[in-house]
């Protein structure tokens, strides 16, 4: 185990720095595939899924293990007691390399979403547990719910272990899928039991530290306390509904344009350790030099840099080597903190209308199902896709 | 050695896919500084440099040796001749994972921009041949040269080793440096001896599929016959002016919205292939799932898929899976090769001026010294590049 | 007067479209000087002021008398009672061209910015009223207000003439510069007398409506009963802040790539209705063509379309008569409804930051002078948006 | 007539402003259809079509008669002669007002579109011309033609009135629909008589003076002499292939994103004073204030402003009476000359591809009929679009 604890740091104030997106690396990687997004690879290819993490100096290491409940697992055809093993055991091997800890994560499941019972979802959540205690991760995540009754349900399953929980839902300023307020949110999940709360994926970094302040707010007004933590996409969305960037047009492959550089990192960081976070991290779309420069903005809080930064001059400092005079004018940070960096694509929006059709659990239209769409699903959902966007108009 | 040599694939009439974008991959991991982009990881950091080149399903892997001849990593403070023989043991290792072929590559030199001799410039090249030889690299490439004139050089100095010879210019339509057209280049680098001719780096997929074009053009006007290639940038760059994206404000550190998707990828494969086009590749900013796209649009004329699309779904048919039934309905391809992505960047543009001040090899202002920028040089240049912008108005 | 009184005409269920967009649009013909934005050329060049305003088809003629109380003119040194009854008579005579409304209008004061007592402002409103008894106008408006204090008053002055009151505020769904919500600022203006009441101005169409139907719901849920109008700017606003488009950087010389459409005309009118408003019109940027447009939108509400029609087909359709054939395949509804028009600005930016200091009424910053601003305090307020723009990053 | 001619002051090097735009201009006040764009309102509303036109201070008043060659007008149902005649009493009238020129101008045929002979397209231009003696107006004007062979059969109509003649073409640097290139077209039109050489509409202000600057140095070239006048859109193009706006997609309903504001004048009238171009003015889009920015920014090498700048501050300078500090702010040049507009349309591109199938005289899809498209024919081409646009992908 990791020498110092998550609590401890963060009691101690310590900037404690996350890296949880390797969903979306390994998709680009070829290890990972879109839509069942399911973490088979900590089991096929432990030696590929183990590369690029700990290259911008993450203190945690994430259990490679998005969507391994069994049911999610099952109805994608995987076995989840071998996957979550050996994602604990790589978790480890990488964290050993920086003395970083391993935090084993659950995220929200099927069957929640399909109306399953508290007893069933907790029975689900628990298996999964059963191997982190087994393989003696640091800490407990309960990280990517969208309903805060089901991450409420978590969190109690993850207390029982004893180990340090954090609770980490993917909601924007306008709360949970059914309206719950996200200072509400994490008054609940803080009673509940959870020592960190906190966002993750479906937003923006700077949409996601607004919600994280709204749930410091909710919290301190109840007269609790918590510890916060942030791990946002790398990906800009100011035209997201409450449901987040899965709705917008361009999810999951037509990301690119959005990706933040390195500078609105720097802006990122800076926001969320103002705003009284210490556990900052990244989700989908973080690259390890998206982590480098959180880390980087950090650096005098923390009092030294990430080993990466050896090559990576201060705000752009390495360009003043380069060819030519007026890229070498360049290196100063006065330049990259006022870049608007052009997209390239005039032929392109700079904002997109989110798909979506304003239904959460309980309805119909999310049930799910073990089979993948038919070709007679496929053409149904079309039919309806044009209609809603007919009456848009 | 490879199997079956890079000339033999192209007389078959085989497509040869090449990834030549180490330099900016390892960079945004923190193995290669921005500025220098010298490759001294290749003896610092082997087992991190050789990760993740081979996902995408290449057939070439070039030596990691860009800007790695002896008077551009003096200037840096690195050695020459280790470098080159750490790149070429790496570059091997990891091609026998895919029995790929080895490429040597050599590039531009400080030297020729400061005006030095025919003589010393074929010097300075014949100490990398040396190590390439001695480490018995399947083929050579000279490649990224902005003057046609040092590529001719360059190539009269490879041709001497006996090795295929490969030339590739980081020109765009407007020709070299020096106002000579793509279709005269071509011709003065297939007399010179190059088997292979075409360009890579500093342009957009498409701007480089027009170039190469014109290089044909040209070559079969002359009644000369060659083989093509083109290894282009991951950034759209249509405002670019002839010097390419060196010159755009965004470089290096702000590029992201301009990065292609996959599917743009697509389309650059089919647009080289139907350009006569047989050595497909890409440059800065290619990560493993670009070459991926490559490979899956070229599917149907090479017989098989690269190992990766395994967890691809041709056309984003992995998201049939996927929760939400509107996302569900993205799974086909007529909608990923209509989609307009958007920016998230509302208060960017998508074009910019390019910076740059038209000047070339045997300018002062291009003269290179050993020496970063001092702080006095540095605000001779804000002044300079203050009045060319207000006299621009 | 007009032969059928506007409270007859909405407690019929009919559509009375106005047009107030008259001082934007004579600055453009060099009759009316931007920053003061006063009437004088209602005195000085009766002819051209009178030119073009009934092309559209308005039911409503305003006089043209924004800015016109004593107070604003005397500190751009004109004489108010003069103009006044200048503008009157103007409006009068354009009504009779077509059997419209005369509508007398005042708006905010300099005197309440400048925090004079409610004795001062009213006597200043109160001058301006008995030139529009004198003249015997049809109805009278309140509009312009930023704060439901001063447009409560100027309603209390309007309802001792006995003329049918409406009240409109230049706020957004944020309500007042004090923050009073748009459902309370209209109670509060229909208990003081105002029978029709709703916003213009300092927002989009779309904007402006979502107010409106805010302040419908405040009125409904008090108990109450009243008309509602909308006189939106002709100028798309995403990126304003609650101050609306006086804050955004373009403003007033740099709106034009906001200018709407013909077609978003179309859906502006459709929303107004679909609103349950009935006294549908424009502000600022409203060319003829924009009020042709919302008339023919409401033409079978209406039973009839504005002469203006008469060389206008319906949704394109002249152009079955253009030379080449691709413009003809643009003569269809779906066309138009469906187009996404392209800034041709590639350099420019989709949104703005908007300036403004968050301050109002009270506010030093916002006391009023009569002479123009002096060279020294430009510098000082050059020093003081820099530094508010350094704060910002 | 005036009582100085076109060549005396242009011989003298005096500046002459022109406008050109009152087809569009009186198309959104209801007095032109889009379509057809005949200008039979010279006829049914001479008070209507008068307005506006003297406001921004021209110099030139050209007849109303664009399209009003006898095979147009036939097409479109309506009578040549009477139309003619009442466009020249109408632009005497106007011109004055102010000491302006008249020009009578002709424009391209259908006839010559379908093929007619070059006897029958002289014929038809002949019939308005013998209205423009009868009128006696100042000089003539051959404008917006697409085929230089047309221009040169109508310059050497023109000449035999023995007024001043100009000629203007509505090409791009590309040249004329057979690829004739802008130098060339220039020389001809200057053999065949014409005295003053240039281009109009289709393209915007830096294109147009980019080509008249092609012309200048083909005509210098050839040893020959003219002057130069340029009368462009006051839309920004910058996604025009070389039939100009029209194959825009926004054409013609959809362009305001597209309209340059006054500061874009300033610098395209600089541009074209820069350049000897010395009767500078302005076509479709154009709007009095635009003509009033060119007369300003030109107003020291005239010596005089125009009237309509009375009521308008020098680069904003009026701002220095407004309300709010922060708007007063912007009361300075460098404000407004360095502003980047956002065009408030976040999901709209920045730029367009053009329709258009590369067709010109001679191609059946071309032949003018008399009748409105038929739905069978907007069927048909409906189908052929799509078809077109699927080739493109």
């Amino acid at each position: 185990m990791a020498s110092v604890g998550i609590l401890e740091r963060l009691d101690a104030g310590e900037v404690v720095i996350g890296d949880g997106g390797f969903v979306f690396a390994l998709e680009k990687r070829g290890y990972v595939k879109a839509g069942p997004w399911t973490p088979e690879a900590a089991a096929e290819h432990p030696e590929a899924a183990a590369q690029g993490v700990p290259e911008g100096g993450a203190n945690v290491m994430q259990t490679f293990t998005f969507y391994a409940s069994d049911d999610k697992l099952e109805n994608r055809g995987n076995k989840g007691a071998q996957i979550n093993e050996a994602a604990c055991d790589l978790a480890r091997e990488v964290a050993n390399e920086g003395d970083a800890m391993v935090a084993g994560g659950v995220c929200q499941t099927p069957s929640y979403l399909s109306c399953k019972s508290e007893t069933e979802v907790k029975g689900i959540l628990k298996k999964q547990l059963d191997v982190f205690i087994k393989k003696n991760v640091d800490f407990l995540i309960a990280e990517y719910f969208e309903h805060v009754e089901e991450a409420v349900w978590a969190v109690e399953v993850l207390k029982e272990t004893g180990k340090p929980v954090a609770a980490s839902m993917c909601i924007g300023p306008d709360g949970d899928m059914h309206g719950v307020s996200p200072g509400e949110c994490a008054v609940r999940l803080v009673k509940a039991g959870a020592q960190i709360v906190g966002v993750n994926c479906h937003f923006d970094p700077m949409t996601c530290v607004k919600t994280v302040k709204m749930m410091k707010e909710g919290v301190e007004k109840a007269g609790l306390k918590a510890h916060y933590m942030v791990q946002p996409l790398a990906y800009h969305t100011p035209d997201c509904n409450c449901q987040g960037f899965i709705d917008l047009p361009e999810f999951p492959f037509g990301l690119e344009p959005r990706i933040l550089s390195r500078w609105d990192m720097h802006k990122y960081a800076r926001e969320a350790f103002n705003a009284g976070i210490r556990f900052i991290g990244g989700c989908c779309g973080f690259e390890p030099y998206h982590i480098r420069a959180v880390a980087e903005e950090l650096g005098p809080e923390r009092g030294f840099l990430p080993a990466a930064s050896e090559k990576h001059g201060n705000w752009g400092a390495g360009l003043e080597m380069h060819t030519k005079p007026w890229v070498r004018a360049r290196a100063r940070r006065d330049y990259w903190e006022n870049l608007k960096p052009a997209s390239g694509r005039p032929q392109c929006p700079s904002m997109s209308a989110p798909d979506g059709w304003g239904v959460t659990k309980g309805h119909t239209d999310l049930m799910q199902q073990k089979e993948a769409t038919s070709q007679d699903q496929l053409k149904q959902l079309l039919k309806v896709l044009k209609q809603s966007k007919a009456s848009m108009q």
